[in-house]
Parts: structure tokens; sequence; C-alpha cells
């Protein structure tokens, strides 16, 4: 669901037409919507609303400072990955008591910056990780709130680099492991050591997966509570698929259905982490036709955005539903197109084997790219990295300027 | 070959310690070698040498200002990719008649500045390309010379995303439409077509595609001669392979002595193109070990570095040797490691079941990572990009800073 759609010839973000936000901040841009991203943040929290959850939003899915703006002030907490992403949280003031952190690399520094904030919570990756907060927190006298991530071991369908819940994966630790922290959790008097967490992957369409983790879960939980060991969060990450192509994903209340009645006896503070789930069908990537190229083994449509504006096609062949943002009466060619950037390399495709009938100088639109779009993008070629806009109903206001080339070299010192 | 080799125990860049180099710089950190560069150019140049060619650098390689004010000195031209690269090209006060630009994409706005500052040659990917140039030739009133890209349709045995030589790739326009060009080219009476341009794709270690190509390149160059039609320029790219793991690719000699024949009786000016053969192996990513992570399937060694710093693994699956720093008494572990980042995705790999004994806080070196390495990085998981060293004899200077927290957001607006 979202309210990017066609009226007439149109294609409109809520109720301005791309072609004019194209004509006021140039291609290629990212646009969002921001009733689309309140609306998937709602329909989550109503769909749990039983257990009143901690929903933390994945800010890696889309970091700009407006986009979580927008959801701390509709009430959403954090789920942050690295030092930056915790900048980013108190650059919109997001309360502290609702960050949690997940990362298996958490370097000094940034384990230091966000207990002094005051972060909710640790999700801990690892034994050494564990150890090195206990140190930290011992040092700076604060008493530190850990949940431990166990990987369950499931096959999550879906690809491989986006799956994070499969033991040869680096994420979390063995269920031995977690327990036997559990057990021992008095040797380290600065943490809390209180949580149980899991996040099996990512653009996952169906229940069972977090059901088999979650029975998992609940095994360890009826153990740890034979031992007297009580828990008080479970955290059950992100993962919701969206629809890019012929997807059915689950949607928040069946997942919720599903999930509800299993935890709902634990007497646990639930936490969630969605993402993509409330960014992904929130934006898209609107981009102007360079050239029509034809040769006789294919056509191609070249157009002005590239695989350093938006990453998944070429990292995850991740399919994007690619349409015109105006309807018009383009030469009609039987043929399927490529849509490709200008970058010189063949990784460098946004969509393959489409039906497109476009003329040069049209704006054609890559849907469901608002998670794991700007915030993957790069400078490859040298290329200004997009503009971002937020548009709510009849307005759009800029959330992100575009580079320029000296911004490029800003950094550099010729030596 | 490069300048990057142990003495005793520590691994040095030319005579820097890395050891060194990180204690002042920091982590994550990208090290060149300045010696190593220039060698490079230099060994293509004196294998060349019977031809003078003209050798243009290919920025996209590694386009820090400071590496192409070095190329560039040394009597490199640039060959560009975008009107980002151009800039570059102008901030170090590149020779116009030095500059060649390929791209399938490039729009009106780069084709008119590359036009006003006098680049030497457009390398045409398409018909509406080479249209579109005419025009803005004529507004501008300037005679603008073009060579034609022609698609040799060889396999360059390489991976696919980097091949762009198959007539299934965006790249260049088949051989019939190239010939149909020349024949016709006094249609375009702003433009000067009398170049043939081919590029196959990167990372080749054999010459015998380029043989193949070439081979097809006479026959059509001798089908012109017959029409009386002469060229002047011919450039045959770039794609030199270097090596990363066990490959054992040509020399610039071998290569040579190979292709000179081949082109010697042509009577033209030859164009080359190299940009990993100049930098891969100049180039060294060092980062720091956070944490060691034993599981009971793998055991993982996280570092500083990350796939939004170094693309390549995880985008082709390349290999890239990895050594420790400082060859320390680290325990022995039978098991064989990944090497893997902090970021939240099983992408994040930088090197796959390695034998690598390291400690916590250790630096190692990510070796091989001169070309591809910056130039495709980004700020993925809000993290700033790393500083870059370029390192002559005992001397290191820094060419391009760290970012810091606050550059993430620079250009962002909270509204």
């Amino acid at each position: 669901m979202h309210y990017f759609s066609f009226k007439k010839n149109n294609l409109y973000c809520e109720n301005i037409k791309v072609q004019d936000l194209v004509d006021e901040f140039g291609t290629p841009l990212y646009i969002y919507s921001e009733k689309t991203i309140l609306e998937h943040f709602i329909k989550l929290r109503n769909a749990f609303s039983k257990l009143k959850p901690l929903i933390c939003y994945s800010v890696k899915a889309n970091s700009n400072l407006s986009v979580l703006n927008l959801l701390t002030s509709a009430g959403a907490g954090l789920d942050i990955v690295s030092g930056g992403e915790l900048y980013r949280a108190k650059k919109v003031k997001c309360q502290p008591g609702k960050i949690v952190y997940a990362s298996v690399g958490k370097t000094d520094r940034e384990i230091k910056d966000a207990i002094k904030y005051g972060i909710f919570m640790f999700n801990i990756e690892s034994i050494p990780e564990l150890e090195r907060i206990a140190v930290i927190a011992k040092k700076l006298k604060k008493k530190v709130r850990v949940a431990l991530r166990f990987n369950p071991d499931v096959e999550p369908g879906t690809h491989a680099y986006i799956t994070t819940g499969k033991k040869e994966t680096k994420f979390g630790m063995d269920i031995q492991t977690v327990e036997r922290i559990f057990l021992n959790r008095n040797n380290y008097p600065y943490l809390k050591v209180e949580g149980l967490h899991m996040h099996i992957g990512s653009q996952i369409t169906k229940a069972e997966p977090f059901i088999k983790a979650l029975r998992k879960a609940k095994k360890l939980l009826s153990d740890l509570e034979k031992e007297n060991i009580k828990l008080k969060y479970l955290n059950i990450g992100g993962g919701l698929g969206i629809v890019y192509d012929k997807e059915k994903p689950q949607t928040a209340k069946e997942f919720a259905s599903k999930i509800i009645p299993l935890i709902s006896g634990l007497k646990l503070k639930l936490v969630l982490e969605p993402g993509r789930f409330i960014m992904g069908n929130a934006g898209i990537l609107a981009t102007k036709v360079i050239y029509i190229k034809k040769t006789p083994k294919k056509r191609f449509v070249v157009v002005d955005a590239a695989m350093n504006d938006l990453a998944r096609p070429s990292l995850y062949e991740a399919y994007h539903k690619i349409v015109p943002a105006t309807k018009t009466k383009a030469k009609k060619d039987k043929r399927l197109a490529d849509v490709v950037g200008p970058i010189c390399e063949s990784a460098d495709f946004l969509g393959k084997s489409r039906k497109l009938d476009v003329d040069e100088g049209q704006v054609i639109a890559i849907m469901g790219t608002g998670a794991y779009g700007f915030s993957m993008s790069s400078n490859y070629n040298s290329r200004p990295r997009t503009a971002e806009v937020l548009v709510k109903n009849k307005k759009a206001r800029l959330i992100r300027k575009r580079e320029n080339y000296k911004d490029l070299v800003a950094k550099e010192i010729i030596t």
C-alpha cells in the first residue's frame, strides 16, 4: 500500500505530479510520501496494539533526518547500527530510552557515545562484545541494559545477502552460548542482561520463519525460567517483506495475528525493528531518459540514474517496477528494454527486460526504492548524489540538497 | 609488482610501516604507493614506446585528485566518463588535448562542458548520442572529434559485471552500424569522425580477447579504406588484468608484443585507457580488528572496514589477499576465518575462509584495493568514508581527509 498512483496519465506522489517535482528539483530524484510512511508505522502499531510494543525504526533503511524526525515525532524509537546513526538519532532528538543498538562491530568509541547518551539497550552479537561493553560501562560507572542476540538458525527464504539468522552468518550467538550468559549474568555487575533479541533477515514474506525462531526462543525462555532467570524484553527484529513485484507478503495484521498468541503469555515487553516495511514502498527514484539505444540484440533505455544511486539491482539482483511518470504516446516497441544508467560497467542496470515505451527526455519512476535506495548510494564514476524530497499532500519539501561537483572533492587535497 | 612488502615482521608501503600510518591517520585507511603507480604507468608507456601512444588513465578506477595530478604530471592523459570526472580533470589542469570521454549516458550539459573545455575526443556509444553531440557542436560552433565505439562481441573471460564487449551489453555499436556511420561521416559537418574505439571489459588476463577484437577492427578499417575512408585514431581501451590471487596476467611487455605487430602498419595514433593496471596493486585498505568472534560453525574476524568502504567482494565476489600489518604471535587457530565488517547484512564481507591469525586491536591489510576501492565507497549504515594517503618513500601525504559525522548530514534539512 502506498500513495503513488496514476490520475489520468500522470503519476502522482500523494497530490503532486511526479513530473512537477522533477521540473522543480531535477533528476535523478528520490521522492518519499509522508502519508505512506506514517500509515505503515501506524498499521504495525495497531496490529500489535495489544502488546504495546516499542517500535524502533531501522535507520539504515533510510536515514534521512527528516524521515527520522517524522517517525520519532509519531512515537517511533530508532534501531541504530553505528555511531553515525546514533549521531542522526541525537540530531532529531530521539528519546534515548527508545534507541536500540545492534551491530557485530561496535567500536569502543561508539559504545561509549551510546552509553553516555543513555540508549535503551544494546543488542549483543558476541561474547567479546559483551565483555567490552561491561568494561566500558564499569569505567563510565553506568548500568547498561543489554539484550542477547541469538541466532536461531532458520532459513528465512530471502536473498543470501540479507539472510542473518542462519548459523553460518556473522550475526548473533548460538542458543547454548546465549543460555550460558544468562545463567551467569551476575558476573556482569554493570550490565542488566535482561533482553533476548533475534533478527533473521530482511524482505521475509511469510510468518513461518519467525514462528520457528520464536519457538526456539520460547524454549530457551522456559528453560531459563526453571533456573529462576526472568527476562524483561523480547526483541524480534525486523524483516517484514513488501511488494516489489508479485510477492504476496503477509500484512502487519496477519503477521501480528500469528505472533501475538505465541508471546502474549510471556510477560515480556516486545520490541520491533521495521525498516523496509515502513520505507520500502514509500519512495520512488525519478529519472530522465537520456537516450533510447537500439542494438540488433537489445533495446536499452539509458537514464540519468545509475547503480551508484540505486545499488539493489546489481547487488541483490533486486526487482523494482518501472513506470513512466507520464503516459504519452511514445512509439511502441515490441522488444523488451533493459533500463540502464551511464556508468561504465555491465553491473549498471536498474531493470532488465521490461515492457516500457518511452521517449528520450521522458521521466520514469523506479518504484519501491524508499528503503536501501539513497542510504546505499555512492559517488562512483564521480556522480554527485541525488536530492531527496518529502511530499505531504500537495506540498514537497527538499530534505536533502543535490550534491554538486565541488562536493565531490571537498575532502581531497591536491599534493 | 608493487611496493608493499614485509621487512622483518612489518608490512611497509615503500619505506613506511603501515602500522605507523595507521597510528597517524587512523583506520580504515586507504594507502597508495606513488612509486608503484608511476612504475605501472612507465611500464606501459615503455612497452608501447614504438607507437608513442596517448595513455589516458581511467579516472573511475581511482579518482583522487592527487592520483590524477601525479599521473598527468608524468605525462598521462585522462579517460573520463562523466561531468564529475571532467571537473576533476580540470582541477588538476589536465591538458584538454589529452582527455577522452566515454559513457553510454552523456547528458547535454556534460557534452557542452566537455566541448567547451576542448577535450581531445568523445567515444561515441550510440547513434542518438552521435546526433546529440553533432547538434550541440553546431550550436557551439565547434568542430568536435569523435571515435566510434564498436562492440566486437568477444568473450573477455572476466566477471559478467565488468564485461563490456559482448553484443548483449549496453556498450558500443555493432560493426555494421559503425561502418555505416563512417561511410556517411560527411553528414556531420561539425564532427571529425576519425577514431575507432573498443573496450571489451576489465581485469582481462590474456591477450587473446584483445587480438580477436583487433582482428575485427582491422577488417573494418580495411573495408573502410577501400571506400577511401581513412581514420586517424585507434583507441583499444583498457582492461589489462592484475594479480589479485593466483592469476598470471600478461605483463605490459607481453601484451604490447602481441598487439604492436597487429597495429603498427595501420598508421593510426594509438590510445590506451588503463585504470586497474595502474592503480589496482598500488593501494591497500588498512583496517583494525574489532572482535574475534568464534561460533560453533565459524570463526569471524570483525574489522572496522566494511562493504561500504570496499564493495568489490560483495558486488563481484572479488578476491583480495588479506595479511596482518604486523606479524605477531597471535594465537593460532586452525579454522579458517571470514573477515567481515560491522554492517548489518551478510553481504558485508571482505574475505571468506582465510588463514589469518590475528588478535583484537591488530591491523590487517586488504591488498590490491587501489582501484575500484575508494571510488565505489558509500556512507551505508551512516559510516563516514575513510581517509586516503599517498606514500612516497618515507613520507606520507594525506590526500583525502576522513569524513566525520557532521559530513554525513551536511546536505540534509530537518523539516
